[in-house]
């Protein structure tokens, strides 16, 4: 039988909609996808589009009604995303799904709508009270983030050596193949140059030989500018960045439409596209959507 | 007449005089190359190297004497190159050459030698009393860089409105074609995602309206992570990162063979190879050298 993967429909004023209904067949060819939105609002996207409702579109869940306001911040459509992702959740938690895939969501809807998580990542935080790990990329690399959404003068004080060997740990403990070592990035410029640029690569280095010795895994301290040229990349599949963009700026460089987004270190597995909703381009006519996210965050919901 | 360009060999016991050797009678179609080494050092190098003084192989200056000693970090070579670059920067002041493009050195070495500048850009700030800006990049995009070679904990408290204001201003007038609007990325992941993951995009913004009053150059605030991605890097030319790392690990995941580093900003024009010495390979024979970074550097000091 082929697994079943709940679907929210993120922002339904964004493109999530539109990529959901194009590429039903195409993934219902490797799984049983169960879509977290109604009828109704189906009925009103569809119109919008003018796509009619592929067969065997399965839907799931009641939601609060919401207009389609293509490309537009609303509090209506932040509560019918949120709705639609705690409904794929529930869908895990009670076992009728093998994996959720979420579509992307509007942070400013949800503000409006009174939900103040700043993402999928956070709000599974916080209902698993666990320290899910995102994880993003594709075949060719994976980077995954020690910290997230902070403000970039906040990174080094959040580096512990307490809580970065528990993020190896738990991250290493969550991927599957570990042919190759795991490339662990230095903080600062030059991985600090010997003490020169900054010293926190001394925690980053006590970090790794902990999380070595737990683990029996290889792990390598890497320069932050040199770990993603050619030549180094290709020794590696995951990679531990300290910081956001310190990891997705060459990830997106490299591997911006493939890429999709992982929740690690959770009793549910989650995965989505790592682009956002696409206000600009949603509802259009002539929009050409790239679908090679989405496949991918399928691909990766039923491994 | 072709351009004279002066050409400092960097540390004698990395790749530089190799990739000067080599390189020799191609460079020597597009420019007048002057090295700077002499005869008793070049001969250790080439006797080393088993390869012949290339026709028309020009000396200039008169050094302390040095022994080879491939890929060791040693106080006669660190010393080496800083003369050799230092002489060629005085060729440069005294116009016997166009420009300048310097070979890597090793910085233990000049650590060794009692020479404590961070590298050539820190080294010719201080002989002109200049606030040079280092840019990597190559025909397809440049990076500048704001702020360096500081610890990243010290990025976000170096940014103020003066200094970033001078900085964009400074580094327009540096530039050739302004065809494009010019990239500015912000601090913070989302570029601070209107506040809530930091504030320092708002002095930012105020930067970039001084400069484009005073230039009447438009410059386009950009999102780190996103700014790299095809279809937004494809607007842009000349992008300004506010730290290290977020402009130059995306450039080398990108460009990492064909870039060079430019020194802007300054009485006198310098270039160079974006990659470092290379100890692990210098002096062997079967070693490949790629060559795209230094016929890069000495095609942009010709221009």
């Amino acid at each position: 039988m082929l697994p079943s993967i709940a679907i929210s429909l993120g922002d339904i004023n964004g493109i999530g909609i539109q990529l959901a209904l194009q590429n039903h067949k195409k993934i219902s060819k490797v799984c049983n996808p169960i879509y977290c939105i109604d009828k109704t609002i189906l009925n009103k996207a569809t119109d919008n589009l003018n796509i009619s409702i592929p067969k065997n579109f399965i839907l799931s869940g009641k939601y609060k009604q919401t207009s389609i306001h293509p490309g537009k911040v609303k509090k209506d459509s932040g509560q019918f995303s949120y709705d639609s992702f705690l409904h794929a959740i529930s869908l895990a938690q009670e076992k009728k799904v093998d994996a959720i895939c979420t579509l992307p969501i509007n942070k400013e809807s949800w503000s409006k709508a009174g939900i103040h998580y700043v993402g999928h990542t956070d709000m599974l935080r916080d209902i698993f009270k666990k320290n899910a790990i995102m994880m993003l990329g594709c075949q060719e690399m994976f980077v995954a983030l020690y910290t997230e959404h902070i403000p970039l003068k906040k990174v080094a004080s959040s580096l512990s050596l307490k809580k970065l060997t528990k993020f190896l740990i738990d991250f290493t403990a969550s991927i599957d193949s570990k042919k190759e070592p795991i490339a662990v990035l230095g903080l600062n410029p030059h991985a600090g140059d010997n003490g020169v640029l900054g010293d926190e690569e001394n925690i980053i280095k006590k970090a790794i030989n902990k999380a070595q010795k737990l683990t029996g895994e290889t792990y390598h301290l890497l320069v932050p500018d040199i770990a993603f040229t050619p030549h180094v990349r290709k020794n590696y599949k995951y990679f531990c960045a300290m910081y956001h963009d310190q990891g997705l700026a060459p990830l997106k460089a490299l591997y911006f439409e493939e890429s999709i987004n992982v929740s690690l270190n959770l009793p549910i597995k989650r995965t989505s596209v790592d682009h956002g909703t696409a206000f600009d381009i949603a509802y259009k006519k002539e929009n050409i959507i790239s679908n090679k996210s989405y496949i991918n965050a399928i691909k990766e919901a039923i491994k």
